[in-house]
């Protein structure tokens, strides 16, 4: 398309996108809940031709030579397939947060005044590669009473519009309009810069994908984003800590996952039990071929470990590796993780009562644990049910985003005729 | 100051502000409070200072020749001092809202996890004309444990320094660093570019005077903005409207004052019941000299108003006049309002359940309201104990914006060595 074009055809999906943001707003539960079960029969139904698509972009993805991590990602494997096909089901039963009134009570003046539920209206959410996002996506918005826009990566066009064939078809099916969820057609760039500067049209942009898109997003954005940059979480090991539970959260946090965003990646150590702790962590992480940066008190302990440099307090590794400082004790703990920590999860071990309320309150981030392994930092862990990311900003949501992130409140006003005076 | 140098003295202040926000968001309830008092007694030991650089910046006014309604702002009248002292005192009787921790609950995994309220960090507050409003952001701030930046009108600048040196006194003699409040002391308008563009330093901004300002914060800010814009509320009377609460609450919404965000400026009326009501306010709004304006349909009824124009539905008069639309019920007053409405307050009247219920679901406005005078939407009157402004948006708070507002959540996660599998 021209540029021209690409400005009507966004402008045209906006439109529709905040008509139809009218009528889910206020759809029923139970026919909500209808079409999520009919988008996966959908699913169901059209299962080969959609693993076609995703043939072909897998096909196209070899011959642009996409690294092996993207092609992973855009792979829908029969078993992610089947996870689509339970999200949908699993978001059906989720009770739905529209419409739900708290902080109810009565004011002097007789009015009785509360805080409802309401949608956000229309969100934008943009991703990279992996398809099955889509399905996601659509379905958190659509339960939580939004229209949505969607963008996934060009890499996996073929695969979208063929799971986007389905999404349309069970909301037709249930009775709804399909402008609910529009998938958006065209692979042109510009289209992600228009759907970001509609603020008419759109509430809310999720960026879902590397550190880079979210920046590009954030500073041309004339919308606001729910954003996630990156996880460089931390483990504090105090003096009070129970090593055994130390050793257990620190192993836990750095190597279920590397490539999470709640992964370990720095890793504090109260200098008074370094030099008991320290070698066994090492021997672990060795068999486990973690490699590990020391600060200079933690090559005097582990002598044969690489040493970090300030950038590694920085980095947010997503591989392998992780970085050790041993600190005088809380306080310089707290400070640390107050200059390096991108604001994501951070966990104390410790068995010091006061040592875990200072931890909790004074470290500034959007999870913050007590003797629990940073890789808890999680929708469906956290019993939101789903998320559709994590944010690391400080208003509007904090930490996994679930269904209510996808909200906010009004008040309302219950009167009997009052009138101020 | 130099451009260079104002870069350089906002960047500082910014430094300030961060390593500032980290003290005051620790801070105990009692210590907070203390201060608040103690800012208290210091206007009182200092009123005739503060009185006198008010004078000046009247004199400076005048001579600017500055519109009666700016100088009506700008003056610190007695009471209006008076005000400013109850205000803090207010403040500080109302419930701390951090640390307040919610939704602990058990996960199958072993974890328990809730939310805890902290401070959103430094707020930046860019406000016109009336003095006050130092010491009402000031207290707000403070109390919810945030660091801020403020930044008066230029007219007011005189008034403004002499506020901030109670306030800093009022913090030093609390025994808090005097940075938890700055006042910026220059006039020069590229401060507040450099304030809204400083993300690393600012984690909000909370602008508050004209449309023009709000706009133009809104378009250049690389900072979160809780704004507010029009306030183009509604009133709809419904065909099943008990026809004396109606007369009260339009005759309140529009006259009980002329300048207010939730003044009402669109009167909606069923066909049904239009012959019936019409006449009567038109009386009376004829005796409070409130001009009208009116559709085709409601010129065949009150055949001596004006005719509205397109222009009118979309028109913050906040003066005495009042536009008035016929429409066929419920569903066209919906649609009416939620083409024209700015978001901020609309009112249905009506004694049938039915419609009282689908108006306030369906109405996405900031406040709903169910037989009660726009004029409530008031953080006072809601009982949240003060307000830093109303916001229209959409995220993060909706409405009156308290102490909550100024605020977020966090996940907190109490475990005993538990390790995700």
């Amino acid at each position: 398309m021209e540029s021209m074009d690409i400005k009507q055809y966004m402008s045209q999906i906006g439109v529709n996108a905040r008509k139809a943001s009218r009528l889910i707003g206020k759809t029923p539960t139970a026919q909500k809940n209808q079409a999520l079960l009919a988008i996966a029969t959908a699913l169901q139904e059209n299962r080969s031709a959609v693993l076609e698509a995703n043939r072909k972009d897998l096909e196209q993805g070899q011959q642009k030579a996409l690294s092996p991590a993207l092609m992973d990602r855009l792979e829908l494997t029969p078993s992610r397939f089947d996870s689509m096909l339970e999200g949908l089901q699993q978001v059906a039963t989720l009770t739905d947060p529209i419409g739900e009134i708290s902080n109810l009570s009565h004011r002097p003046s007789g009015i009785k005044v509360g805080q409802m539920r309401v949608p956000l209206g229309v969100i934008g959410i943009i991703y990279e590669s992996r398809p099955n996002v889509t399905v996601e996506a659509a379905s958190l918005c659509l339960k939580s009473g939004n229209a949505c826009i969607l963008r996934g990566g060009s890499e996996a066009i073929q695969s979208n519009q063929a799971i986007a064939r389905c999404i349309k078809s069970g909301l037709e099916s249930a009775g709804l309009s399909q402008d609910i969820v529009q998938v958006i057609e065209t692979t042109d760039r510009a289209a992600v810069g228009e759907l970001i500067t509609l603020p008419e049209f759109v509430d809310v942009i999720v960026p879902r994908g590397g550190k880079g898109l979210i920046e590009r997003i954030s500073k041309d954005a004339k919308v606001p984003v729910i954003k996630h940059l990156d996880g460089i979480c931390h483990v504090y090991i105090d003096e009070h800590a129970d090593l055994e539970k130390a050793f257990n959260i620190t192993l836990n946090s750095k190597t279920q996952r590397y490539g999470t965003c709640n992964t370990l990646e720095t890793l504090l150590v109260s200098e008074a039990i370094a030099a008991e702790i320290l070698p066994k962590l090492n021997q672990a992480f060795e068999e486990k071929q973690v490699e590990l940066r020391g600060c200079p008190q933690t090559l005097k302990i582990l002598a044969t470990i690489n040493s970090a440099t300030e950038e590694d307090w920085n980095t947010e590794y997503l591989a392998p590796i992780l970085s050790i400082r041993i600190v005088s004790g809380l306080d310089e703990a707290i400070d640390h993780i107050n200059t390096y920590s991108s604001a994501h999860t951070d966990s104390i071990v410790t068995e010091n009562y006061s040592h875990s309320q200072r931890f909790i309150a004074e470290v500034d981030s959007s999870s913050v644990m007590i003797n629990a392994s940073t890789r808890f930092a999680d929708g469906f862990e956290y019993g939101l049910g789903a998320e559709i990311g994590i944010s690391t900003d400080k208003i509007h949501a904090r930490g996994p985003v679930g269904l209510n992130g996808l909200t906010s409140q009004k008040f309302i006003v219950f009167g009997d005729g009052n009138i101020r005076t």
